[in-house]
C-alpha cells in the first residue's frame, strides 16, 4: 500500500476569483496584511502496490487525464 | 513577505462522496489498485510580515474562523 498526495494548483496568471473572495473575507474578519490567496485542490490517494516507480508514473497519468486541467493547472505528486 | 500553505482535509470517518466519485472514475479509466481517494483543499497565502510566530498564529486563527470547518475537517499550516 503506497500513500500519495497530489496537489493541484492554478498556474500563475490564471485568475482565481475564489481566492480573491477568501482574501476579501479574511480582510473583513480583521486579518491585516494578507497579500494574496490562491486556492487549489489536494488528493490523498492510496494505491495497492509496492512498485513506487510505477505508482508515480500512474499518478502522473491520473493527473493528466482526470485530476488536473493542465491548460490552467499545475500538479505535484508526493509519495509518502 | 511570508508564504504559507494551508492544507484542509476531511477527518477520518467523514464521508467523502467527491473522493468516491474520483475513485470510481479512475477505476473506469483503467487505473487498477486505487484503494481510496480523499479530496481536500489547499490555500497558498502570502502575508506581508516578517514575524513568523505571529503569522503562524494568525493562520491558525484564519483556519478556525474561515478556511476550515473544524467539526469535519483537519488543517495543517506550513510556512515556507
Amino acid at each position: 500500500m503506497i500513500k500519495a498526495r497530489v496537489t493541484v494548483t492554478l498556474k500563475n496568471g490564471v485568475l482565481d476569483p475564489q481566492g480573491k473572495a477568501i482574501e476579501h473575507a479574511l480582510d473583513a474578519l480583521g486579518f491585516g496584511g494578507v497579500g494574496s490567496v490562491r486556492q487549489g485542490k489536494v488528493f490523498d490517494i492510496e494505491v495497492d502496490s509496492t512498485d513506487k516507480a510505477k505508482v508515480e508514473a500512474d499518478l502522473n497519468a491520473m493527473c493528466d487525464k482526470l485530476l488536473a486541467n493542465t491548460v490552467i493547472e499545475n500538479y505535484a505528486v508526493e509519495i509518502a
